[in-house]
């Protein structure tokens, strides 16, 4: 049974331990600076051994998974003592390989946000991994593929870009879904956010189906100026009416708006440069 | 049994006269003005006329479903002849409910974007109503009521702030979901897009569960001033090295990542306003 210690007691090393010691892994030590949060982990696993030193000169596990926040990687990384035969990898999707100052550095890179106890599938979660050489490469991939059917290797320049495209995909969407739940919430009895639910999730379902380029719906697609313009007025009136300072960006929504009515009508309209007016 | 005549035989008019069929509703006819997709979709029921005319002078019908392309919506309901004892009821989510000429107005707006003959389970699909008399809603909440769990009454400027937050909320999300495409294609050897869906589908799920302004994450709602730096040098990269004119709109890519680091710091740093600094 292989050996794994883990640093670190957050969301990703929760699921990580979880998955790993239901796939036959054996998990030696649970580091988290906060010794409570280590006995909390461990408790979850027989003979895992909680802590709250760096030093594990004398550990057995094979395998050290850091998991911690970006912030403080570095940091752990710099006071963490190993055996040399041990294979240490982070779990950052953007931090690089180089960051770790060991000969067999790894990463291990699930690509999907964790919230404690909240189970998830991890047979369909990306992981990414990546390695100074290649027995580590390929032990991890040994890891990898008990856990995970999609099992990807890339550099850190490509978890980069990876991580760049979720930023557009997870976050800005996540934060047009609060501007979103903001307009619903400017009608005298607010209209409830969760009336959007079928719509998102049918337009999620429907960029993967056939691609988002295809996908592409709404007045900026069709070209509809009466639409975007009637709608531009009516964020005009919602900042007006309710404006509170500090606001919640009432005062960029139509920014946004403007901005992203003309870049679908640029993507779409190969015309577009030369009809190009502010609207 | 209750007898409906639909206007329209596209997305909408397709899955409503299946649904509405399915519940026990007789469709009288169908009318397009492409005569060939009025046959077509008539041949799915039993006793329905197709038609190319809008003169239903003569018709059984008592609800009349007018499920056409908002920019042919007008002209359609100029032309269009029903008995006075008919409810006429428009499908849009944009067009507002005096647009339609006559005294049994109405609208039945299902809010969900409709892909033929993909099956949608329409008992989760939220059923805007809006009516010009009492009777009229009675009669349509009644029909609405057989096909959806989720039924709202809602004014035609209610739709308006709906349909606004549905573009943010979908139309713009998708165009962020196609930037995101077009970043992992930069890659030399392009990263296939179908890796972010189980990290868009757990935001997604994450956004109605928890609420989105509670379920924000990435570089800018922690403050990390160093990623959004790197992420903006990468963007320039990947604009500088790629550039084809008319290109795909990669100039906008970095105005895009500004504007919403700017918001989302905004929005979650109180004290944003004293610190604000272009970044």
């Amino acid at each position: 049974m292989q050996k794994i210690a883990f640093i670190g007691a957050g969301n990703v090393a929760w699921h990580l331990t979880h998955v790993i010691s239901k796939n036959g892994y054996s998990i030696t030590e649970i580091y988290s600076r906060n010794i409570e949060n280590a006995i909390d982990l461990a408790s979850h696993f027989a003979d895992t051994v909680p802590t709250n030193s760096l030093d594990f000169s004398e550990s057995k596990a094979e395998i050290f998974f850091v998991a911690v926040n970006d912030d403080a990687l570095e940091g752990v990384l710099h006071q963490l003592i190993v055996p040399t035969r041990a294979t240490v990898a982070h779990t950052s999707g953007t931090q690089s390989l180089a960051i770790i100052p060991h000969p067999k550095a790894a990463v291990f890179y699930p690509l999907q946000t964790f919230s404690k106890q909240k189970v998830v599938d991890f047979q369909a979660i990306p992981i990414c991994l990546e390695a100074k050489n290649s027995d580590t490469l390929a032990m991890l991939k040994k890891v990898a593929n008990t856990i995970s059917k999609r099992v990807y290797e890339f550099s850190s320049q490509e978890r980069q870009l990876l991580h760049l495209a979720a930023v557009f995909s997870c976050n800005f969407s996540n934060f047009l879904f609060t501007i979103s739940k903001h307009i619903l919430e400017k009608n005298p009895q607010a209209i409830p956010f969760d009336i959007l639910q079928p719509l998102i999730n049918e337009t999620v379902q429907k960029a993967f189906d056939i691609s988002p380029e295809n996908a592409q719906t709404g007045p900026a697609r069709r070209g509809d100026n009466s639409i975007i313009q009637r709608q531009l007025a009516l964020l005009d009136t919602l900042f007006g009416e309710n404006i509170t300072l500090p606001n919640k960006g009432e005062d960029t929504w139509k920014k946004i708006y403007q901005l992203f009515s003309q870049q679908i009508k640029h993507y779409y309209q190969e015309s577009y440069r030369e009809n190009y007016k502010e609207i």
